[in-house]
C-alpha cells in the first residue's frame, strides 16, 4: 500500500518521458494534512545532488506538503543550472497544488552529471497532479525504480494509525545511507522534532546497516511525513518502533533486489566491546570483495572474514574470535574449527555470525554477494 | 635476474609438494655476506599470519641470513601449531645452512586457515639448500607464485652495485601493503637502520599505492637484504632511489597481473591540500567498485569519480573539482565538461586525473578494473 496506506496522503506515478524507455519516471506524494510535519535524512556524501541540497533546506523548517521524485536522472554534479532545475520543479509542484515551494521536497535518481530534460519533466508535474489519488501509492513506488527489478513498499498497521513507505535502490547501496530514495508517511499526529528522532533512530539500525557495494550515492534521501489525519498521537516509542519496522522491511527488500546479487548475507556481530565496534566489523566484512565472491561460490571461506576483521580498529584478540557460517562454527579461537564441509550454502540467505569475545554489544549488517552480473550491469549503465 | 642480480646471494626454487598441482612452491634466498643487514615491512592487518609474526621478530635485530618462502598455504589463522610450523621451518633452514634460526625470515602465501603439510615442506628445505645457486633468482620468483600468471622480477643497476628483487601477488592487493611477498637484495654496504629508512621510503610511494581489490592480506611481507659484497657504500639518497625503482617496477607488474583485470588504472591526484589528502582521494577512487566496473566497460563515468571523492575527508569544494579521463576534461568545476564521446578507452592503461583545486600536493594510486573474471577466480579459489 506504500505511501498512501496512511490517511491524509495522495500519490501519483506517471511516465513523463525522462527515461528514454518510456517507463514511469515521475512520482508525487502529497500530504493533505491537517499536519505537514516532516523529517529527513540525507546522504553523507560531500558531493550532494541538487535535490538533496534543496530538500535539506526545506526540511530545516520541519514541514513538507509534497514530495516530487524522478528517476531517469540524478541531477548530481550539474552545477547551479541543476540547482535551478530543482527549484523550478518545486515551484511548478507548488503552483499546481496551491502550496508554498519552500515546503516541497525534491528527490532524483539516475545517472550523475547529466541535466534533467525539463521540457518533459515540467509538463509531467501537471499530469501527475491531475492523477493524484489516495490509491496510487503503488504507482508512485513503480515510478521511482531505476535498475530495481521490483518496486518496494511496506506498511506497519497500529490501532487507529499507520506507517507506510516506498523505496528504490538496487546498486550504489552503502551506509550511510544506502543509495536510495525512500518516502515514509504516517497519519499519526507527531511534532517535527519527534519525527526527526524517530526517523534517525529507525534508519540508524536499518537503512544505514545495509551495504550492497560500498559505494555511497550523491542522492540518498529518506523522508518521513506525518498528516495527523488519524487524530491519534502515539507515544514516541511506539512511533519509533513502527517506523523502524517499515525501514527494516524496505532495507531487506533493497538488499534482496541488489544488482546482480544471488545471495543475501546477514552479518551478525556478537560480544563486541561496543555497538560502534560491532558496526565497524560488520561493515568491513560487508565490503570485502573477496568474501563476497566466496559467498557467491558457496565457499565458507572464514579466512576472508578474519582478514576483514583485521583491518578494523575494533577491540578483539585474533586468537579469541569465533566465526559461524550458516550455523557451523568453522572458526574457533581464530583458527579452523568445525569441518567446513558441513556448511550448507545452497540457499539465498547466508548467515555469518562473528563472536569477538570482547564485550557484550552487537549489531547486524546486511550485504549481498559479488557476481559477474553486478559487473555486467555496472559496466553498461550509462551506455 | 631477480634476487640473485646482486652479488653475495644464492637462491633456489623447487616443487616440495605443498601445492597439489606439483608446481614449484618453495623458494630460498641466502645472503652469503659479508654483511647480513636487513629491513622489513609487513601487513597492517591485525590478523597476522604466523610467518609475519616470526619474521617481525627476526627483523627487530636488523639481520637476515636467509629467507624461506612458500606458496600453497598462508599459514594464517592456524594458532600456536601454525607458529610452531614456522619456527620449525626456520630451524630446518638454519640447520641445513649452519646459520642461526633467529636470522632466518619466513614468508608464506596461499589459503588462510589451513596448516602447511610439514611432512613435505621440511624435506623440501633440504632439497632447496642442495640446489642453491647464484643463477636461480628466476626459479625462486616462480616458486612463490599463487594465482599470478607470470613471475615478477626487477633490477636497478648502479655503478659497482645493484638492487634486484622478486614479488608475487595477484589478488587481495591493498595498501598497506598490497598482498604480496617481496624480497629485494642489494650488494651495497648499508647499515640496517639506513636499509629500514630506504625500504619504508620506497614502499610508501610504490607498493603501498597499489590497490587491486581493497582487501588487505594477513601475510604481506617485503624484505630488503644487503650483502655488502660489492664493497660499495652508496649514499642513502642513491640507495633509496634504486630501491624505489625496483619497488615501483614490481608494483606495476603486480597491478598488470591482478586477478581478472583487463585495465590498469592510474589515478593521479593534483592540487590537493597535502599528500595525505591526495592519497585518501586516490584510494577512495581506487576502491569504488562502480567506477572499476565502468572502466571495465570503457565508460568514462566521471560521476562515479566525483561520488567517490565525496566520501573522503579531504579538503575540496565539489564545484571546483576537475576530472580528466585519458586526457579529456570530462568534468570541469564539478559538472560536465568536454564531451565524453572524445574519450578513447580502448587501451589497457587508463589515466584518471583529478584536480582538487585545494593546494599544491599530489599522489598517484594504481588499481585495476573489476571484471567477471575476478569474480570467477575468487568464487572458486579454495574449492
Amino acid at each position: 500500500m506504500s505511501v498512501t496506506a496512511a490517511r491524509g496522503f495522495r500519490a501519483a506515478g506517471i511516465a513523463a518521458g525522462i527515461k528514454s524507455s518510456g517507463d514511469p519516471d515521475l512520482a508525487l506524494v502529497v500530504n493533505d494534512g491537517p499536519s505537514r510535519a516532516a523529517a529527513g535524512v540525507f546522504t553523507a556524501n560531500r558531493v550532494k545532488a541538487a535535490p538533496v541540497l534543496w530538500s535539506q533546506q526545506v526540511l530545516r523548517a520541519g514541514k513538507v506538503s509534497a514530495v516530487v521524485l524522478n528517476s531517469g536522472g540524478a541531477n548530481a554534479c550539474t552545477g547551479s543550472p541543476g540547482f535551478l532545475d530543482t527549484h523550478t520543479t518545486a515551484e511548478r509542484v507548488a503552483d499546481a497544488l496551491g502550496h508554498n515551494a519552500a515546503e516541497v521536497a525534491v528527490a532524483s535518481t539516475g545517472l550523475i552529471g547529466v541535466r534533467l530534460p525539463m521540457d518533459r519533466l515540467l509538463p509531467g508535474v501537471g499530469r501527475a497532479v491531475a492523477e493524484l489519488s489516495p490509491h496510487a501509492g503503488e504507482r508512485a513506488a513503480i515510478a521511482i525504480k531505476t535498475t530495481d527489478t521490483v518496486h518496494k513498499t511496506a506498511v506497519a498497521s497500529r490501532e487507529g494509525w499507520t506507517v507506510g513507505g516506498m523505496a528504490k535502490g538496487a546498486g550504489m547501496l552503502a551506509p550511510a545511507l544506502a543509495t536510495m530514495l525512500c518516502v515514509i508517511t504516517t497519519d499519526a499526529e507527531v511534532a517535527p522534532e519527534v519525527l526527526d528522532r524517530a526517523l534517525r533512530a529507525a534508519t540508524r539500525v536499518t537503512l544505514e546497516r545495509i551495504d550492497s557495494d560500498g559505494c555511497l550515492s550523491t542522492n540518498d534521501t529518506v523522508l518521513l511525513l506525518a498528516s495527523g489525519a488519524s487524530g491519534v498521537a502515539p507515544e514516541e516509542k511506539e512511533l519509533t518502533a513502527a517506523v523502524t519496522e517499515v525501514c527494516a522491511d524496505l532495507a531487506r527488500q533493497l538488499i534482496a533486489d541488489a544488482e546482480g546479487a544471488s545471495k543475501d548475507i546477514r552479518i551478525e556481530i556478537r560480544n563486541a566491546a561496543d555497538e560502534d565496534d560491532a558496526v565497524e566489523v560488520g561493515r568491513a566484512i560487508a565490503r570485502s570483495n573477496l568474501l563476497k565472491c566466496a559467498v557467491h561460490g558457496e565457499d565458507p571461506n572464514w579466512g576472508r572474514v578474519l582478514s576483514a576483521i583485521g583491518t578494523t580498529s575494533a577491540a578483539f584478540e585474533p586468537d579469541r574470535v569465533d566465526v559461524a557460517i550458516n550455523g557451523v562454527w568453522v572458526c574457533r579461537g581464530g583458527a579452523a574449527g568445525e569441518d567446513r564441509e558441513g556448511v550448507d550454502m545452497r540457499f539465498r540467505e547466508v548467515h555469518i555470525l562473528v563472536d569477538l569475545a570482547a564485550g557484550g554489544a552487537g549489531a547486524t549488517v546486511w550485504t549481498n554477494d559479488l557476481t559477474a552480473d553486478y559487473v555486467h550491469e555496472n559496466s553498461a549503465y550509462s551506455s
